[in-house]
């Protein structure tokens, strides 16, 4: 093992670094491996002002720091650590008894062998009389939050049935009405929950046989070759000359852009440092958090609420990608560490890829004198991940382009969360989807990110612009043709609301910086995607969880480790710890170190084209240069050609011939 | 030239064709060709009953007829023949002497040319002193409208000067205070109209001379070779086993998808008879309108209005397209025809491009258990046209994929009008794009058109869904977290609006057929583009010539012929004669033949970076199954991997190893 040193203070722990963190702990709390549990060790990011100063005026490198989530293997209650890895020394070490931690794999491994192996869960499982082959397995869930003072550690156990060893049978078309709820700590039962079969709370008297049912199924080898359409060809990606990106270490190099990779554990992968032509963008942009909140009032229902960034990790949960599956072309992965319960690193390879994609025409013009054309085609580049929450899949990207446009992308997919129901019956909270399987309609509400450093400035400001009709100006305006644009710069933190029809556009802007062309301040603004926010009043833990998901916009003022939107704590949470606090200081904003955030997502009201997997529903969010450059950034691409781009021409059959063209 | 006959009721005119109609229709009117102007020969479409009982039950083929705007030479007076190209007989012939007709490429050159020689204009043009390489150009545009007893026939001639020979130099960069106005039938210059250069109406008492200043150009060859990156690789797609699509004549099928191509002069391409797995989903689909207001009230701005369909065409000004450029792949062409002034048909090659893309992910689940993966690309057929409307290009087109939903996507690009602007000055209706050139602020509003058919039923319905939280009703909902559907079928025509904040989602739905998994009636439901709506008054011309504008979405009763959002003849108009009229009838739409019509845009606030041509800004509109199938419909394509899409390694260079994975 090669002691490498960190190259960049944003990148993420090394195997080394977690190592140290992992044994610095140890000797400081004079424990053995064995008496405490490792949750999460990720970099602890430094202070902004010191990196900034490292990064932008060659001071001194910040210490590299871990922040360690772990328990003693004698009590529940979360313990907190900071440690410096280059002094070996604990710098902070606090617990937090009100709080859960996100859940870690060795947790949920013990709790799904617990409800597997319970007499009780067995018991109740022997009365529904399945057949011989059936496979029961029980996901454990996050248990949510229905009582202010509950605190103990727990997990509810939804459970499935498989009718064969697929290693991809569906068991989530085979739902069963049994949710045990366990305590994590304890490994006890706590209750034998059992599910509702109808519209309303009311169980059956006694646990039913199961229906026969046929489940839905997506293996490949389940369904045999008679289940596949046989007329798609192969479409291939090929760049002769290699891609035309850059990659030292973790810094990334294309097109002018420039960043630093970071990744952790909670979030997947995260921008750091993001300049374009030299020019600093964003200090950080990232996926902050998003939460899933499911619209059926019975019981245990009414407390599923996933915050799978806060409860699980983004970066935990990433699938380690592999060639050909994800990504056409030529790609680059980068791979993440994580931390065993006993305190040993563990390399998660490929957990984020990197490749170029052609996303069709960028810009075209003809002269329609000459016919003469120019066409840039779209490049991109794509630095994705795929996280695995249990039943569901989120792929989430940044989106580069040459117009200095910075897209953040998710793809929500996998396995809808499925309940069983009894069959031929409808009810009001989701849509069958499958003999037997409810699916829940539900939101899905994430929130970006953006910590902007316009032309390397902390001083930056949001502001929104809003188009206005002239109204009653006869004078200017006889004929009522003109509108107005009128900009609000927002001086103090808070929530604030998108308004399509008022046209209004959120953008940061440096206000000491003036557009040599335009006489406009540099501006970034952004694109957002205009979403139903939490339909839960704020009087429900659904809202005082997770308040971001109340506004579209969120504007604070930059602290440090002010990073994630419900705050540090979502697991089980009471309280909103984040944007709930940060937004309501009284402080100003205004040409300050300022931060957007942008809370988008979906209510998905479920359809049986959404199983067994469901196909991917998009969300792009962009930024984009206003009054930043002087000219379009992209007009120095070279144009597209054919002989670059060797397309070839479909031959039409002369009988076939486009009728029209024989003259 | 062969004599080959229609395979489909809905295909464009053959050459043939449009030389029938041509001959018939001045055989009837016993004029020569030198006697009068032809402006368009277009597919005048079979009634839909007759057309579906031909396509679906077996009846027999209606007669192929088209639709002649002409007039004669004489006269500006607008006339519509319905000439019966079967028996070559003139059906219908009536004039239209209040409406004014689209443009034509003849007297589009004519209006030029008058403009360039006409020596008032020169005598101006001599005022501004220009360089002695100045080349001084104009473009005519549709006048607009501000006065509603104006009857002749006029034109707008925008001027600019370009200082070089390269065939695309770019004159939008250069302005000039000219805007000569000319009548398009006598030839005549009507006003030399002068613009301002200031923030008001008031003009300089007397043209000045010229303010020399370097234009923006985006032409290759000034730009030189050091005006380009020098670090984009190329990028190719191949498909070695050939296209997954099959083309016969105009009939494509693609993964389970088929349809129709047609294309007009109007609309460019239109899917007629669109099909998935053999089950008919829409009659037909097009792109419908589309107007752009200018918001500044200066003279003659106020007038700049055009409707880029209605008054020019989107297959008219479309693109010849050219492999390597405006596709990557394996690319199938369309050819249309369009009709000299003098009767003749001229085929217009390549004017709609069709090729697969691979869009990403299109779904994907992995076994958390197992870690076993399916994944499936997104693999997608795009069919494809760019309209060069002078400046200004659109790109549109429709795209299907493999989990049968619909997206119509619109790529806004080209150069961005502009006005000339006195250095150093900047006024409230737009942006000082590159020095003296003002981009004023703008709506576009696109209206796209869908006439259902699900199941082949003409009876359908169009209905909303919003999602309501629960409120108040504790005994059901104790914990406030449940939210239910409420689905409000459309019994009337109308304008109806988008509520982002209710979830609103309009949905086509087929109440006689249930889905037999969900009991919810089939559906395709719309994925709108939220957008603001226009911003002039109702008693605005803007508003009363293009009343799709003002709402998002509309619902009509099909009629024959009712296929255009402002009516048939938007040139000049006053009036809407389209959706205005259509959806105010008083008749029932619920389980009717009903059409749906989804007005979108943007408005565009202009920044230094759209110019000199403008990176794209999309807009995706997408109609997507819900409840139409009884599971995912792309369930059955084959999965990823890496034996057929032969990604390639980014090699890492060892020094360079992402440190983590050094365990």
């Amino acid at each position: 093992m090669s002691a490498s040193p960190a190259t960049h203070p944003l990148d993420p722990l090394t195997v080394e670094e977690v190592q140290t963190a992992a044994e610095t702990l140890l000797e400081d709390i004079k424990c053995t491996a064995a008496e405490i549990r490792f949750k999460v060790i990720d970099l602890a990011e430094p202070p902004k002002a010191a990196t900034l100063q490292h990064l932008h005026h060659k001071g001194p490198a910040p210490d590299r720091k871990a922040r360690v989530y772990y328990h003693r293997r004698t009590s529940p209650s979360l313990l907190i650590a900071i440690v410096n890895i280059a002094t070996r020394q604990v710098e902070k070490k606090y617990d937090a008894p009100d709080s859960q931690g996100p859940v870690d794999w060795e947790e949920f491994e013990l709790v799904n062998n617990a409800c597997n192996n319970h007499p009780e869960v067995q018991a109740e499982i022997a009365k529904l009389k399945l057949p011989p082959n059936a496979r029961v397995l029980n996901d454990p869930w996050a248990f949510g939050t229905d009582d202010a003072n509950e605190r103990r550690r727990l997990f509810q156990c939804y459970m499935y049935v498989a009718l064969n060893d697929d290693p991809e049978a569906n068991h989530y078309s085979l739902p069963i009405p049994l949710a045990p709820i366990f305590d994590a700590h304890t490994l006890e039962l706590v209750e034998l929950q059992r599910l509702p079969m109808g519209a309303g709370d009311e169980l059956d008297p006694e646990t039913q046989p199961w229906t026969p049912v046929q489940p839905v199924e997506y293996s490949a080898s389940i369904m045999g070759e008679d289940g596949f359409r046989k007329d798609l060809k192969p479409l291939q990606v090929i760049q002769p000359e290699g891609p035309s990106f850059k990659i030292l270490g973790r810094h990334v190099e294309w097109q002018k852009w420039s960043f630093q990779l970071g990744w952790t554990l909670r979030e997947g992968p995260v921008l750091h440092d993001v300049q374009y032509d030299g020019r600093p963008l964003f200090y950080r942009v990232s996926m902050s958090e998003m939460t899933v909140p499911y619209g059926d009032p019975r019981s245990p229902y009414h407390r599923k609420q996933a915050f799978d960034l806060g409860d699980s990790g983004f970066g935990l949960t990433s699938n380690s990608l592999t060639l050909g599956c994800d990504c056409l072309g030529h790609i680059a992965y980068f791979s993440g560490v994580r931390v065993t319960g006993s305190g040993k690193p563990v390399v998660m390879p490929n957990v984020v890829c990197m490749h170029e994609i052609d996303d069709g025409i960028g810009w075209k013009h003809t002269n329609f004198r000459s016919f003469k054309s120019s066409v840039v085609r779209n490049r991109q580049l794509v630095v994705q991940c795929t996280a695995t929450v249990a039943n569901y899949e989120y792929i989430l990207a940044f989106v580069l382009d040459q117009a200095a446009n910075l897209h953040i992308e998710v793809r929500a997919t996998g396995i809808v969360s499925t309940m069983p129901i009894r069959q031929g019956l409808q009810v009001p909270w989701g849509t069958v989807v499958a003999p037997g399987v409810l699916a829940v309609n539900h939101q899905h509400i994430f929130c970006a990110r953006v910590d902007p450093i316009l032309d390397g400035d902390s001083a930056n400001t949001i502001a929104y612009d809003e188009c206005h009709p002239v109204i009653n100006e006869p004078d200017l305006d006889p004929h009522g043709c003109a509108f107005r644009v009128k900009t609000t710069p927002i001086d103090r933190p808070g929530g604030y609301e998108l308004d399509i029809n008022k046209n209004r556009t959120f953008k940061i802007i440096n206000e000491a910086r003036t557009n040599a062309v335009s006489g406009k301040p540099h501006g970034y603004k952004l694109h957002p995607v205009p979403s139903q926010m939490l339909m839960m009043n704020p009087n429900t833990f659904n809202f005082r969880r997770g308040v971001f998901t109340s506004k579209a916009i969120w504007v604070t003022k930059y602290q440090d480790n002010e990073l994630w939107a419900s705050g540090e704590f979502t697991n089980q949470s009471r309280e909103d710890t984040g944007l709930a606090i940060w937004a309501k200081r009284d402080e100003n904003v205004k040409n300050e170190d300022v931060v957007l955030w942008h809370s988008f997502g979906v209510t998905h009201v479920t359809r049986p084209e959404d199983f067994p997997v469901m196909p991917v529903e998009k969300f792009v969010m962009s930024l984009k240069p206003a009054n930043f450059f002087e000219l379009n950034p992209s007009n120095d691409v070279p144009r597209s050609n054919q002989g670059v781009n060797k397309s070839t021409l479909h031959a039409v059959e002369p009988e076939n011939c486009c009728r029209s063209s024989r003259i």
